[in-house]
């Protein structure tokens, strides 16, 4: 069967029907810069799916491109953005927030399972001299949904989280490259996970989940989106034909597309943990999206490798597991075999 | 017929020969960021096609983002970039140069046609305060090619002003845009217009001339190619699954499809200016790519909008006319024929 | 009689009262980065001598600090500062501006006897694409009183360049390097060429006129004061013993120190000028305040610094002559004496 | 006797020294912006007082200038500098050093008695993904000496220190802002500490010892010399009339005025130290320089407050006690009155 990978969701190809999408928006011409009419459906498109009537969409090239400059947009220079330590903003955008902010800072704070708790917030708050210029100042509350180890939070955690910031006059961001996982897995709607829980600007992620190269921000405040426009262009995210961009997210999210190719994810992950679990691996945790993280001794990690899954190794006895859309259930029962003889089973 | 398209090459869609690599690219899973076999196919297409085996080449979304983070790498945020004053880098890209430097300056420097001079790159000289840190210091030179006139510098012409600007110490960049219509209309070489010619590293744009959402840096220097890997991460402009912007742009490069689609367009131009030539139009200077500056007088420029005609409006009576690679014979025929009529020839 | 200074009011030392303010600060022990009593009282002072209740006053080291973060608070990162393109801080401050503001550009404009004009402001907002991404937004009007080459405007000129400026929501700057100079010349009050006239920000020099090093920033808007605070922290503009500096302004403040030492800076110009007229030496324009730019065959620029008259050579026939309050009498005399021997005459 | 000041040594006044130097240095006119002699004579003395014909000595107003700007000058925008948790750097500015470095991150690391260990740099260097541009590169080591905790590295540690960060190519910044108090407490040599050390650029403090408003960069490589020229002016660091600072550090440096000042706060922590051990008072380590942390209980804070003993309270039972040069045996020995009644004994 060769190889079946389990590194990333973002090495997985394209979903047919964003490709069709694109193929179908190569007619006649049309405005350059999202004057087009795609972009203007898109718009819409967002408006309606997340119930929200002002709500602005802003395609942009990476996940990286929409936390950076969404966050930076609501944090002074010398403010700092609190996330948890595992936040990819944190961990893995080489300090991109804080090159589009003018030099703000980015706090890691601790959290189980990969979460951020009201009580970490309040500790962080103690611990911060408001108002002494010598300190950054936290202004931006930024959470990750799914998590970057693929836990949730539910609709009440979110507000809980949302209105402690408040309280303090921290904006709040959401990095939502997964956001399709976690509403296929909750069932909760895109408003409910979103501006009703307080959040007023989002990374919304569409690349791990099927579009070939779009992501976008979605910003839920009038006067945010005025600033976005300007930021935007000035980073270079602003395609000149975004007609390409805005295609494949308006497909991602027609028709629940978004929610069907995440499901499958979810489903695959599902059926793979389960599996593990009757081969007696370790699991961190439940996986809740498509995301699992597995104890394992050296030597068995070696055979898998050697049997050709693929995956990424985080530790000596930790590797993370992701499928994607186009996992099937035969790449987990295979995948599940790997182990199976791996294990020595 | 419908509107004519005569705005920009970048309200054309994408080539067919760039939409099925797109397609023939989603096959199976890769790595991501740039670790797949499209870009480092990609990279060899570039050495071979430029001549230069230590060539490195970064995707990126726009030409903004190519233009500021290329010039950026080669000025210190105490410096200067000189480039003409209708550059896009000085006019179109919001400042975006001195975001990512840290706070360089732009200056636009005077030039008959849209090009710079060696004499005008002396004449900037003495005017600098070398050494004196009251003063941005000169540390770039950016020119493009085409003009943002549409007109042309010769290999030679590029060499005075590299040497130029080499007597100074500053780096050279070169705006590479509509790099295929200068290749095309002059038949020079593209190592010959670039790293031949004393271009350290290139903004090579695919966009406007067939890709849907793809242009690229291209360095010749090792030590610059070095900092982009940061600088691009950090500025959001690593795609995830990198491979369908890099086939994207290896088709692009390949058999010589970007020459034959700029070849459509300067041939569509040269049709239409021939055609309004005869009309009596009077154009600012004979196109030397897919683009002409027309003077009209303001009742003709609205006759032509009113016959769907699209273009720009510049100034009172001066309008710009862009062709595309998808601009037809039978398209600058009709276009014409709206020109006759609004004449009131 | 040795060398007689003309270079410029930052030669100078210091006035022997603010040398004295400094000694008598000196006692005992005080609360650090602005806490203490000195600032405490300059504030008080600001507010009187200004007739504003609100005004807030930042001291810092320089002009070029004052200058690029008050302008950088008033600046959003996409926005330009439009100046006379004369304006220190688009000729000798090394892009701080642009470092201090993210990336905001520097628009110097034309205008004569170095004054921009509400026509020029027409022109330059006339050429903006308001609201277009693409091109920076004019965002802050910086002017400079007097001008750098030592004129003024009046009142009535100050307000109708800020409502012009305020038409289009540009925020208003004023380099106030040498204001007192302006002051003790119109006879104008403080509040009349500053907040009155529409300024929000105010750079009050006091080192080029008796201060050892010690300028402010002056804040009218309550909301940028806010800003400031955190801005010039970061910028490592908070002094520590921040009465050293607080005690200087406090000084140049009190009973109108400030108005009599420019006062007489501004006659030994007035005296100089009345004398190189005499002897049929061309000024540029009649010195409002303590600046004057005489224009001279360059054999004569060469005795005359032969004579060890010391002065800036702006061309080949260009010196520029700057009076200070240390400035006699006696020394411009002198310095008329070897005028005339250097002139022949 | 009034109140005793033990908050900091910033709070002190400035050295009869140093403001006779002040009153010596307003004579006649000066070349601006570091030109003078002052400035010359300066650099001439920081060469002979560091051993090291290269140095390159740059006044600032600031301690977080100069660290700041400094380590900018060390650090790529991706980069990352390596400190102690509690360093200034981390803690007290602001996120400067990530503004003036264009967004570079700050990581404090731990580090037992406020220091760093060449594990803790092990540890730091295995944490990170070296030539991965998803994470910041760590770049830059700023030590602290002595530390903000007022311990001290020997010239043996500083060298273990800066050999481990130039395995990894890391730059080497030390934060001097009490440098004077380490070379008084060790009979260390200011090379011995600095360059010798491995140190390549130094913040060196004077205003927490004796001076106004004077600290400096000293630079040990030209290279960056010649950066920080540019760095500074666009700062607004670089004071118009610079002799007024260079005469106050030159004053510092010159027959050993800054070890006797530093020598002078140290004896009186000594003293303190020791009658607070008589008194049994538990000090968080034996201070080595002007600094205690001192556990008391809440009630004898308050006790301690109302009788006017000034300090900082850096927990519930936690204190911090400083000296300065003007802290005289009276002060301490009244201090210790205060806690001999406040303590109850």
């Amino acid at each position: 069967m060769g190889s079946i990978e389990l590194r990333s969701d973002n090495t997985a190809g394209a979903a047919p029907e964003i490709l069709a999408a694109l193929a179908a928006a190569n007619t006649g011409t049309d405005s350059a810069y999202g004057a087009d009419a795609w972009t203007q459906r898109l718009r819409d498109r967002v408006r309606a799916v997340f119930e929200h009537p002002q709500a602005e969409v802003f395609p942009v090239l990476t996940g990286t491109a929409a936390n950076a400059i969404a966050t930076a947009a609501l944090c002074p220079p010398w403010g700092a953005a609190l996330c948890h330590r595992s936040a990819h903003l944190n961990t893995n955008e080489c300090g991109a927030m804080s090159l589009y902010s003018g030099g703000a800072q980015i706090r890691g704070l601790e959290g189980a399972g990969y979460r951020l708790t009201p009580a970490a917030l309040d500790e962080a708050f103690a611990a911060t001299s408001w108002g002494d210029p010598h300190h950054s100042q936290p202004s931006v509350l930024s959470l990750t949904l799914p998590t970057d180890g693929g836990t949730l939070y539910s609709a009440a955690e979110l507000t809980a989280l949302t209105q402690k910031a408040r309280e303090r006059r921290l904006r709040v961001h959401l990095d939502g490259a997964r956001l399709a996982n976690a509403l296929a897995a909750s069932g909760s709607t895109p408003a409910e996970l979103t501006w009703r829980a307080g959040v007023e600007v989002l990374s919304l992620g569409a690349t791990k989940n099927g579009a070939l190269c779009a992501d976008a921000i979605v910003s839920f405040d009038p006067a945010v989106s005025e600033q976005l426009v300007y930021r935007l262009k000035r980073a270079g995210h602003v395609a000149s034909k975004q007609r390409f961009l805005s295609a494949q997210l308006e497909a991602y999210l027609t028709d629940g597309l978004w929610l069907r190719l995440a499901g499958r994810a979810n489903e695959a992950m599902a059926r793979l943990a389960q599996g593990l679990g009757r081969l007696g691996v370790s699991l961190e945790h439940p996986p809740e999206v498509n995301m699992a993280f597995a104890r394992l001794a050296p030597a068995v990690i070696e055979r898998l490798q050697r049997a050709d899954l693929r995956f990424y190794v985080l530790g000596l006895e930790l590797i993370r597991l992701v499928t994607s859309f186009q996992t099937t259930a035969a790449d987990v029962d295979e995948a599940l075999a790997r182990f199976t003889k791996s294990l020595g089973l």
